[in-house]
């Protein structure tokens, strides 16, 4: 029996049971009061691991790429951990990505973990969700976190873009031409892999994205904005991997560890600066909201958002009505 | 020369300018001031049009299906707008749907308007966005507004499941079953179209699908959970389309005015009501997160938010530390 006190569950959890972690994991997803209780004594111990976001469009062979690095990395002793984000059930969830089969393979190994989390129709909520999951299994030791994602939305691009490495992944092209729809993906990337590297093309492909990425891609990149002025590559390393065989594995973790000794630390760096702005005002949100729909202030803001829906009210003046009545103290 | 001056553009996009119309429509997708002072004005004007959205996989069609959509509507008379939410550049930002090219079709008829919005990495900000943008085209006297999706990630169900009435296409599938992966879209339908339908398998598809949809899929539906309890079809009509031909348009049009004329009024309406309470609170959202980086508030805000990422305060504390910053009156 797994204990249902948060304390008792983290206690737990941080012992190395893994039921518990699972349990841990569960209640972030779902924004329970567990997943406060358990992330307010989990996120200090957090902030060590190494979070790699995996996206790519399907069928570029991400889920055996990620079997791949696991391989390699238990070669090397490394705890590490799978969150695969699942945007294709934004409504009932549930996990898709069949992570039961692919926990299979590792059943004997308790430093591989392997959890697939679905967005659940929270808007902005999956970059936190998934940030706030990476902390709890940084906190219980796993020293590599890989963030999958599926598909090539925005929410999965924003997943991918909030880890520490971005890596995004492309099949060979069959055509001339790199598809222009990539182009927002390759923005994202500090490393770029070729996967399929066994196919017709790999190589020619692979030399198409780095004469791209050495050009305007780059030019847009957000990153280059932040508050970070430490040099660093201009262009992100084009790697050919085959995932089904192992070919370039090795050297596409070598490079993960380049990456990551690359960045600055703490408050420094870009990534772990946003991941915590995105964490807080995600909380922040659900905070006021809580406070609006809730307890004596309910009824008033029902008929501010009836008001809205009705066209009597635009929303502007009906967020600065609803910001008036929370500064007021008789909540 | 258009005018600056907010009030003068909604003057001019009242009257017809279609130019003032698409200025109006870069300051919504950039949340400048000039789009909340429009929106205040043009919001209450707003509130008649049939919003339609359609999702899809790649390859289904969604571009063509529309531009079919135009042509029958328009023989009705009928004026049109399409907004294309296209999440392929997250940070670039641009129109990337060759809107150009397809307004071209329609140069010579000003009740005809289309519009591609990219997802500029607000997060959770694209179905809000996309809901301005419609109350602007709503107000501006366009009857139809279609908020056509790419790609199937959560953001972009999100935005076609705020609309009135949801149409999720499929292409003709080659195997015997059709993907688990669109459950999730199915999810989100009131009318399933299987496009392509001069390819072989389109009926077998299309009745796969109309046995999908009267089992589980329908079971999970968020919004036979919702307020509105008046009776409504358990499930969604299966209509097959050839978009290139026109065949089966007409009877797309016509279900969706029937979808129309079933839907209950104002705030009775769950996705009239969701979409007025997501509006509201990404506004709510932009103000508090302006309010604490702005002014005095700034530099203890960023403080807090360094200290999340050095793991020396946890998010929910830093969350509280904020929202009670933002009580005391001194700002």
């Amino acid at each position: 029996m797994l204990p249902s006190d948060p304390d008792a569950l983290v206690e737990a959890a941080l012992g190395g049971d893994r039921r518990a972690l699972a349990r841990i994991l569960t209640a972030v997803e779902n924004r329970t009061p567990t997943a406060e209780a358990a992330l307010r004594r989990l996120y200090p111990k957090a902030g060590t691991a190494h979070l790699v976001g995996i996206t790519g469009p399907p069928g570029s062979g991400k889920s055996t790429l990620v079997s791949a690095i696991i391989a390699t990395v238990r070669e090397g002793g490394r705890a590490v951990a799978v969150v695969a984000v699942d945007p294709s059930s934004p409504i009932t969830g549930g996990a898709l990505l069949g992570d039961r089969v692919r926990m299979q393979s590792y059943a004997g190994d308790a430093d591989v973990f392997i959890r697939s989390m679905a967005a659940r129709g929270h808007a902005g909520g999956l970059a936190p969700t998934s940030t706030a999951a990476a902390a709890v299994l940084d906190a219980c030791g796993f020293d590599l976190i890989l963030l999958e994602t599926v598909g090539t939305g925005q929410s999965e691009v924003e997943v991918a873009a909030a880890a520490d490495t971005t890596v995004v992944l492309e099949a060979p092209e069959m055509g001339d031409e790199i598809q222009a729809s990539k182009a927002g993906l390759l923005e994202v990337a500090d490393i770029v892999v070729v996967n399929k590297g066994d196919r017709p093309g790999a190589g020619r492909t692979a030399s198409q994205l780095r004469a791209m990425l050495v050009g305007s891609v780059r030019a847009g990149r957000v990153r280059e904005e932040a508050k970070d002025d430490r040099p660093r590559p201009k262009e992100p390393e084009v790697l050919v991997t085959t995932a089904t065989t192992g070919d370039g594995v090795p050297e596409l973790v070598a490079a993960l560890e380049r990456h990551r000794e690359g960045r600055p630390s703490g408050a420094d760096d870009p990534a772990r600066r946003a991941r915590a702005a995105a964490q807080v005002w995600s909380i922040l949100g659900d905070r006021l909201r809580a406070e609006l729909e809730g307890g004596t202030r309910r009824i008033a803001t029902a008929a501010v958002l009836d008001a809205v829906a009705e066209h009597a009210l635009d929303p502007f003046a009906a967020a600065d009505r609803l910001l008036a009545s929370l500064r007021t103290t008789d909540g």
